[in-house]
């Protein structure tokens, strides 16, 4: 391993994510800032340190796979646990694993939260809080590649390692510039969101740091009843939507923009992943339109005027699209719903979003790939001898890459039932320890029980806390490159 | 698809599977033949209906892939439904799901019942409930084999079809030899085991049902407490080993037999097997030691003096080995034991058996796989250029294989989360729906909260009971059999 240059590329992102924290303290200022001295001392210490990792000058360029994984790894680490010292110092968040917990929770956007009443937190820190989501949405690292195009080719082990979903499509030849182009789209779409929810009636506060949940499908809000807060048919539309349009594999949107809508419209994950969203979207609305007609269907103010069959369908809409796409916001508190709406939406927390957007989970050209290889194995045990390539979109998938997906699938239930084993020696419920982990893995954030919408993971052991930290980076860093880090083989010189 | 050849193995086999049932019936006369008209009846009936397929003669002979499968998966359906009846005809379960549940989950060595409590049921029909754990445990169709020499080389389609495990041993050249072998291996072990019952104070007929419960790994007790109703140190003792013996692939037996002991104790899977099984009862020893020293231990009159380390021991390897070799005899009441001792049970529910044994599951030799292919992944994230191929036992694993693992896995876990889909619709808890298919597609029996050890099945909707029925076949014909019977392409011409 080549630890200098691994050193000096990780203190560069750290003090990016240093230099990040003035957005948080300029907006405490501007709110009376009484959380704004917390947030200097934090961002001077972060940018101290990441300057004197960056001081360390490599001896040799040569990045080759295992520096990327490190370098993508421990900036993550790290990352997460600077970002985290402005609640440490403010005193908000006594404890340095619940700190730690919050914002790799944030940076991987998964929106699981250890606080109680987040309406206590002042705005400078709830900016920062969710704007975390917002940069880690589209990865730190494809930030400061975009930054710093100096690394040029090298920087393609960086992409990969930290980019969603089996392969990464290059749009044009030069890594910086697809990241550019992405970020493009991603800083697009969120203007456009953020206009959306400003003519919904928000404050440009509001209307920011829930644009910032959305974008990074993270799900972390500024009210404890979560977008319910705004009790708004029209914001919970425009959230909804949007969340799902950030679940889509960002490169369609540079086809729809290059004119080439055939490639965009005919891509098989995206018509998959919005068959999937909306029949579940239906499922479910019909499975709890009886508690909409009794009135029973909001978080907002519990019982309300009885519904129909689209109150139900504005709700569960909302509900599959948050889940699905693995941000986490939450209109209804469907731990209340019936069994068979919480197990769908447990079973869409695992499918995830579209490869190559913000969103997490196993993805759905992954549960695609390998529902197809299911396929051809029930036709070869019909025709033994047959010969079968699966195709997508036209295109021969190779065995290499189904190996691959099968290979990815068995890790994500390894590293599931392996941490929900560690998890339940706090000794809750099967159905909190079993979606804690899911909602973490998959970035998603609330699952059920106890961790439910209402509910947060402030009462888990600190061994819990960081299993379940763990879990989403290996979540968000599609297992991988962390699991790397336990191999003796990466460590060698 | 040969339908006429099809049609008659399958008649074969009922006709068979009625024979059978002159064992519970001479059984039943001995013990005053309350139910004996009713065994009597439903042996007449699946006699008769087997003769009626028999009868017709296949006009050509060749049997394919898609025909074994079809003969294997149409007759554990079929001897399921006509060894339902004498619980019918008696009056004993008067709906037929429920008398088809029992059955398939007696032939697929499951023990999950819907009998509320089964010391009402008379000795006869209590014989052939368990009975049908012992025939089922290492396949009629094997049994007919052995049975029936005349099939010859066409036969290792359905053995293929019916032996648990990635690949199947061909100890001799001849399919009939082999599952000779492998039926005196079994009867020779049934037989050590009546004998050690006996000694343990059991009369012979406890002796045998219990022995066919855990030869069979299945889990069908007389008493409401299962093991737990004799209370004794020695029977607990006994039937832990016996079950762990019969989680042992068979092949193992006959390799001792034949002094060839190296390829016998070298065996990895042999040895991961026994490390997990004995490994995981000291686990839970611990977990549950504050328990046993209250004397909150057993099932079998609550409360009892207080116990040590080795009390505990006793009650977490005798539930390990029913548990890890997909029995499900109790001794202890798990479900009240702490959630890391539950969760613990659960994913070894996930491990299973050993391949070529009686037991169920994903099995030990490809969790083994699945792992190594895990590990041989990271390294790749390390080395991308590296090229590894897998070994066990010191032979090269090919990529056909592995690659056939892996989609099983994605099957099984597939087939676990649709299912639970289903059942959630009942309305009953996530633990209840989730454990409750774990426990039948592996074969295990009881889950956890209602379907624990002191629970039952019987609360389930009809349409539950019929896809945990379906779960319980897939389970024990390795998922692609059953799954290959929804593939319009097996019923072409």
């Amino acid at each position: 391993m080549n630890k200098r240059l691994t050193f000096h590329l990780i203190g560069n992102v750290l003090r990016l994510s240093g230099a990040l924290m003035l957005l948080p303290l300029i907006v405490s200022l501007i709110y009376g800032g009484s959380d704004a001295l917390a947030i200097l001392e934090a961002m001077a210490i972060t940018v101290a340190a990441g300057s004197a990792l960056a001081f360390i000058r490599p001896r040799r360029e040569t990045l080759r796979a295992r520096e990327g994984f490190a370098v993508v790894a421990f900036s993550w680490l790290l990352v997460s646990f600077f970002g985290g010292l402005p609640f440490y110092f403010s005193g908000y968040i006594p404890s340095l694993v619940d700190c730690f917990f919050e914002t790799v929770s944030g940076f991987t956007t998964t929106g699981a939260t250890i606080i109680r009443n987040v309406e206590l937190l002042p705005r400078g820190l709830l900016f920062w809080r969710s704007f975390t989501h917002w940069a880690g949405g589209m990865g730190v690292l494809v930030l400061s590649l975009a930054l710093i195009p100096k690394m040029g080719a090298r920087s393609i082990h960086l992409m990969r390692a930290e980019s969603p979903g089996p392969s990464t499509d290059k749009l044009v030849p030069r890594v910086a510039n697809n990241a550019k182009i992405l970020y493009a789209i991603y800083g697009g779409l969120s203007v456009v969101m953020v206009i959306a929810l400003l003519l919904c009636g928000l404050d440009l506060y509001d209307a920011l740091v829930h644009m910032f949940g959305a974008a990074g499908t993270g799900g972390f809000g500024t009210y404890a009843n979560s977008i319910a807060h705004f009790d708004s048919a029209a914001v919970d539309v425009v959230t909804g939507i949007f969340m799902a349009l950030f679940g889509v594999n960002f490169s369609l949107y540079y086809y729809v923009l290059k004119g080439n809508w055939k490639a965009a419209l005919g891509n098989s994950e995206m018509r998959l992943y919005w068959a999937i969203l909306l029949i579940s979207s239906v499922l479910i609305a019909i499975n709890i339109m009886p508690m909409a007609a009794r009135g029973f269907y909001s978080m907002a103010d519990g019982v309300k005027p009885g519904g129909n069959f689209f109150t139900a369908l504005r709700y569960s809409f909302f509900q599959v699209s948050s889940v699905m796409t693995t941000t986490g916001y939450a209109t209804a508190d469907f731990n209340l719903w019936p069994q068979f709406s919480r197990v769908l939406l447990v079973v869409i927390m695992f499918i995830g979003a579209s490869a190559g957007s913000t969103g997490g989970g196993i993805k759905v050209i992954r549960v695609q790939l390998l529902m197809k290889s299911m396929i051809r194995d029930i036709r070869r045990t019909v025709h033994p001898k047959s010969v079968n390539t699966i195709k997508l979109d036209g295109h021969t998938v190779s065995e290499s890459i189904l190996s691959g997906v099968q290979g990815f699938f068995f890790a994500y239930m390894f590293v599931l039932l392996a941490s929900v084993i560690v998890v339940s020696r706090d000794g809750f419920s099967f159905e909190t320890n079993f979606t804690a982990v899911v909602a973490t893995l998959s970035n998603i954030g609330p699952g059920l029980g106890m961790v439910g919408p209402t509910g947060n993971f402030a009462a888990f052991s600190d061994v819990s806390k960081l299993v379940l930290s763990l879990c989403m980076l290996i979540g968000r860093l599609e297992v991988f490159p962390i699991l790397m880090l336990f191999a003796p083989s990466a460590w060698r010189q």
